[in-house]
């Protein structure tokens, strides 16, 4: 019976994929989880009291707007502010490069929509964002996977890849979900190079840019492509795609990104996204706005950084002391994640059944994967910007403990004497 | 250079088709303008204050959960509320039943996705909602088109159409958009056994329900499907999917609509909905939820339909009054629009023209049609929830000006004496 229409009416079944996160948050709301599994920001960061002062401007001063239907493009002010933001980062946008999104999720929907038909391919980092790879793959998009390593995509490896013809790129130069590496410099004006020589057009996806530890900010590929291609006419024939989101900086809940793009693009999208969903919530970005205005963002980004530094810290702190020789983790700038790497032959999914048990959670790194790899089993993502340092150390001595049982468990038998 | 992009990357430009209506809209937004081209709600009866208040609950007692990321399914008070709700209408749905989406724009998108492979038939009524074909044609819908009349789709043409094998047939029982028709009782129940003999799923659509400012509600055809056909199993295995929203009841700004279905077309709709924004906004989801509750809803839906019977009664006698004897029009017992039958031989689009000069802005009803008919040229959309009852005599009185200077003007000349 559970499939009666599935059968009846022939569904689509292809390209529907879950996400094995949002699968694995049901069981991480169980009393006592300490989860490293969701990218959730800290609770205790929500600007709670400036978002009572926004609402309450907003339906005491421009409710008629802001509970009304609005434009597809997205609330002008809004779109403008963002605009302004990103020109300290050397983004050259304006209003007409600028389309508000439903969360970034919804930014890489629609890309997908417009580039991609059945059978295309498109070249991503392995490990990459699996959020990514869900919205690509409904449209029945092929990959073509080029590793990373601590410096970011292996840009020596690109050219062949290249070659193949992929419909674009899709990167995470900054903080990557999910390793939480960054593309080194020399590697980003390759990237941008290599992208021109191939007309491939790059997808940036840059959540966790503003969200910067430690080191120096790197130029946007975006930025990258205009200046190294010595392109005068701003942004009207870059190679490069930009996604950025409020969700990391005031709130996920909102479901609020942005696509910055060439305005030709921009009208291409707000065109599927009218058809997807008219606009997204006007009251949303009036409140985004009132919130964000006046420096107030800057400031709150402030916070956050102090904040996620420290549990960052934390957590490499707690790796250090409890985690086993033979395991290794990369040391992220920025953003929410850090990502081990286990030794051969350990089986992820037990080492996660086993962490489930101690009450602790995280998401095995197959996930990740566009195909099927065995590297993806040797890896954890854990998120460090939820938990509080408290349960950070705690929630790590439990899964070390889960870790360390299953490295002695695959110690062969043969080895011990049999007299033991 | 503007269209660098589209013919270097080869990017979609199939099945883009841009709202006319959401175009028409920026002229609309001109000072002086009367429109009755939108379907806006009056900004007069948004409940504000009770919105005001909902906020304040929401964010000193919810906020870490109202700013965070939640289900895809939706926040489950919210759904429960929408379950009870709609047993009232005889509509059998537990909270497993109910996906939130953002706006039912989404809910059209996310069924064209799960549906429709490219070159599928669906089944429309001819004119139909023209945000339904705009979230179809991207996934390569083609359409059979049935006419309606007075009482809705005229099922009397109905057999041949689904002997064609439509993948689903898209019906708006109540108070059409746009032509403001009702489908009758007796043809709800041959419809609904016209799809269980052919086995064709019924999308219906709902938005307008609860607006009925005259007569005796009907019972919906996800009711009748399984009254009919006996089944005593709930909601298993239907033929029907039901759409609604909060755009016309609460606020369109908040985007927030919902699809009734059997547990398995959820799970499948969630997954797709994951791909495509992750969940709707949790803050908008709460406040409603908030704004709703202990029955608001039924209290304010009450208010609507008083202040939206008065206007639609403004318009039909100005109608009258004005509008010269050739035209006709529906008498829509609730709803948004009501739908202008034109003589045949005149120029919607030089109306068009001429009203927009006359200050007075509607839809040319071509726009509703799946295919290019020559029928659609003789229609026009009158929205009456948006214009005060004073505007909406001024706006009739100024297109009745414009019509009829287009009926003189296609007075053949020949017949005026030559001496005049």
């Amino acid at each position: 019976m559970s499939t009666a229409w599935t059968s009846r009416y022939a569904l689509r079944t292809k390209g529907i994929t879950s996400s094995a996160i949002r699968e694995l948050l049901k069981i991480t709301q169980r009393p006592g989880m300490i989860s490293f599994a969701g990218g959730l920001p800290a609770p205790e960061v929500f600007p709670v009291q400036r978002f009572e002062e926004a609402c309450h401007k907003v339906l005491t001063q421009q409710a008629a707007s802001a509970l009304q239907y609005g434009a597809t493009e997205g609330y002008e002010p809004l779109r403008d502010m963002i605009a302004n933001n990103m020109a300290r980062y050397g983004i050259k946008a304006k209003v007409e490069n600028v389309l508000i999104t439903s969360g970034s999720q919804q930014a890489l929907d629609l890309i997908g929509k417009l580039f991609i038909n059945a059978g295309d391919r498109v070249l991503v980092e392995a490990p990459t964002y699996l959020g990514a790879l869900q919205a690509f793959n409904v449209y029945g998009a092929e990959y073509v996977s080029v590793p990373i390593d601590e410096n970011g995509l292996r840009t020596d490896l690109l050219e062949e890849p290249l070659r193949s013809g992929p419909k674009f790129m899709y990167v995470l130069p900054n903080f990557q979900n999910p390793a939480g590496t960054t593309l080194s410099e020399g590697r980003r004006h390759e990237l941008v190079l290599l992208a021109d020589k191939y007309g491939i057009p790059i997808i940036e996806d840059d959540p966790y840019g503003q969200l910067r530890y430690e080191g120096e900010h790197l130029p946007p590929l975006v930025v990258l492509d205009r200046e190294n291609l010595r392109r005068d006419d701003g942004y009207s024939i870059g190679n490069v795609i930009y996604l950025s989101t409020f969700s990391k900086t005031l709130a996920p809940g909102l479901r609020l990104g942005w696509i910055v793009a060439p305005p030709e693009i921009i009208g291409k999208l707000a065109q599927l996204k009218q058809g997807a969903d008219l606009h997204t919530s006007t009251f949303t970005q009036f409140v985004a706005y009132e919130v964000a205005r006046d420096g107030f963002l800057d400031k709150h980004v402030k916070l956050i950084r102090q904040v996620y530094r420290e549990r960052r810290d934390v957590m490499l702190q707690a790796l250090e002391e409890f985690f086993p020789p033979e395991v290794t983790w990369t040391h992220p700038q920025g953003g929410l994640f850090l990502w081990v790497t286990l030794p051969e032959g350990l089986d992820i999914q037990a080492i996660f059944k086993s962490a489930l048990e101690q009450n602790v959670a995280f998401v095995p790194g197959d996930s990740f994967y566009a195909k099927d790899s065995r590297e993806g089993c040797r890896h954890m993502r854990l998120n460090f910007s939820n938990a509080t340092p408290q349960q950070i150390r705690e929630g790590i001595r439990r899964l070390s403990a889960a870790v360390k049982s299953h490295l002695t468990a695959t110690t062969p038998r043969a080895e011990l004497p049999l007299e033991v």
